[in-house]
């Protein structure tokens, strides 16, 4: 008897320009907005977003506060900080939080820390949020974390060398709205890593140990948008089209990973972000080929369905030659996006190997979902892949 | 610049049997729960169904009032006398919706009214209920209407010969349970009407003029299960893989028509309800085949996208081909699903058919999503197919 379930933002608005007016889409909400708090990221300021946001939200009369505070994979301690200086000492009616997966996971912890009196630490977990949270818009800058439908915030404790999760159904927002004119300008390093953390949500979700049939369909069509369109996004970011499918692609890795959970990529890649400060999509990204070129004995036919999706003619191909064909795809994304594959680069060495195979594997919760069974020494033969 | 939408029911948990351990999945709803109100229909009394979530939730301390008196296709006066005689005069924590449609509908609408000060008059039309409702819990027993994830309710206005929509985001309920072992018992026409009903929501939201992203893949994913399951369910009800993905189907399609709207067949199937008593269900899949052979020279394209999703061996076909292949496996279906094919023996006639067209066209709402523009004798001609 399998039991599965899906949860998701409450209201999904999605187009192009849907920012200029977000005044509009606030009425879904139904609530009197008369202070906002805009949690963003100085590039966005630059950028010009922020502006845009601000001027529709102010033509209503609603006044808006900022904060750029949030570090990228921010601490415990960042949070705390960045709550007590502003939703802790201030009344808001809603929190907007526009930037990329660090800016609105703070966003969605941010809200839950004003209804529930208790220091973030508490909640580090699953299921202890006990209140829902200030009201939440969530405006995705990459593609993507997917957090905008999550109900996932992941916080970065530096002295254990760890990032860990805040799970609770209080996360999910109550508006999300997806507009790619915000994605134009992502710089093609960002497109690239973002963009395989999204298919990598998603290829776990779709080999999860709690794989079913409602994360598998978002799971296959994230697949399917991504693999289409990401070359052409990291290529010319202009490309509204392909910046939009991105967009939902992104998102529905997210709602996949809600619904199945990660695996393997994701327990491997939180010692390099805790310890190494490695972006969570680049380790993910470094990670996709080699844990996947494992994984595949174990799921040939599984990764098998993944190969239409990928574009990949199957015609005349056995089940082994249309998988192994999904793993050389992957391989040939890395290749073709210029993902970065020497850990060197970011401190790593031979010596840090077996306390970062440690480390791997007390993420239990994912690696439990891995359709394959890895021991300390499958870890560490992975991890020496990227020490080139 | 389009703008496309997406919400649904807040927590969906699917599965075999989840409904034998509904006090678990109520912990969802993080509210005291000491009072239900189980609003359902005589037959699944009769079926054990009732008893089972009674058992369910009074050991766990909630006592359960119950309902039988909503009507198939409720009118507008039975919905209120249900309401005068439960929620209106008692106070319930949560109101569970276990049955067809009407059930569905009917839950939402008492929840709403049972917190907006205003009758049900007041609220037909879109967006006029103004506060959220009494939590809900919508349980489906036919696959089916997908009325457990739209924020739509359809109430019969027996003077005026009408059916008409509430339509509201508060209609969305708080919790769905996806349980294919109520379905097994589903008699063979209900199976069948209820089957083709759902893929009519999926198909109309495909060819819909407001198709999106979104609706797009929950409406190919629903063709997609239903067609491949429905004459399973149909020839042997027990078949539990079957009645599962039935019931995910039609729930996709619901999220498809949530997301874009229906189209002609619902707008022409009005009058048959409204005048003719006929179920929602079998006056769409009646009308379905010929309407969709009406529509194809305005979207060969469209059509011929699904017919990947039916299983239907594309190779070597034009998509004129393909697009016709998919009007003729619907025609098939049809046939071998016995869907009536004569209006004449719910009473209609040659004489009723301008009335009936008259109708048909003023659900302008819906005709304005049809790919292809239909005047008043393309409605009659349609009709006519029907009258043999």
């Amino acid at each position: 008897m399998t039991i599965y379930k899906f949860q998701t933002a409450e209201h999904i608005v999605a187009g192009r320009e849907v920012v200029d007016n977000i005044n509009e889409h606030l009425t879904l909400l139904n609530l009197p907005i008369k202070h906002a708090l805009l949690i963003t990221q100085p590039a966005l300021v630059a950028a010009g977003a922020v502006e845009k946001v601000e001027k529709a939200l102010e033509a209503v009369g609603i006044t808006v506060d900022l904060t750029t505070d949030v570090e990228p994979e921010p601490t415990l301690e960042n949070i705390e900080r960045v709550f007590s200086e502003t939703v802790g000492v201030k009344d808001y009616d809603v929190l907007i939080g526009l930037g990329g997966g660090s800016i609105l996971d703070t966003t969605k912890l941010l809200s839950v820390l004003k209804t529930n009196d208790t220091a973030l630490e508490n909640l580090l977990g699953t299921d202890l949020v006990e209140k829902a949270g200030l009201p939440t818009i969530l405006i995705p800058t990459t593609s993507g974390t997917g957090a905008e439908v999550t109900p996932n915030a992941i916080v970065t404790l530096p002295e254990q060398e760890l990032k860990i999760g805040v799970v609770s159904r209080y996360l999910l927002p109550n508006l999300v709205l997806i507009d790619p004119t915000l994605t134009t300008g992502l710089p093609k390093p960002i497109t690239a890593a973002t963009g395989m953390d999204a298919f990598t949500h998603a290829l776990e979700s779709y080999i999860s140990n709690k794989a079913n049939p409602i994360s598998d369909m978002f799971a296959l069509e994230s697949i399917r948008l991504i693999t289409a369109n990401i070359v052409t996004a990291y290529q010319n970011g202009a490309d509204l089209d392909a910046r939009e499918k991105m967009l939902i692609g992104s998102m529905y890795g997210g709602m996949a990973l809600t619904a199945a959970g990660t695996a393997a990529v994701h327990a491997m890649a939180y010692p390099l972000g805790g310890k190494y400060k490695i972006a969570h999509g680049v380790a993910n990204s470094m990670l996709l080929p080699h844990v996947t070129q494992f994984n595949m004995d174990a799921m040939v036919d599984r990764l098998a369905c993944v190969a239409g999706p990928m574009g990949i003619d199957t015609k005349n191909l056995s089940s082994e030659e249309a998988a192994q064909a999904v793993v050389d795809k992957i391989k040939e994304l890395t290749t073709v996006l210029e993902i970065p594959q020497d850990l060197r680069e970011y401190g790593v060495e031979e010596e840090s190997i077996e306390s970062m195979a440690v480390a791997a594997l007390e993420v239990k919760r994912l690696m439990d979902n891995n359709p394959k069974t890895l021991d300390k020494e499958d870890v560490k033969s992975i991890y020496r892949k990227l020490l080139v």
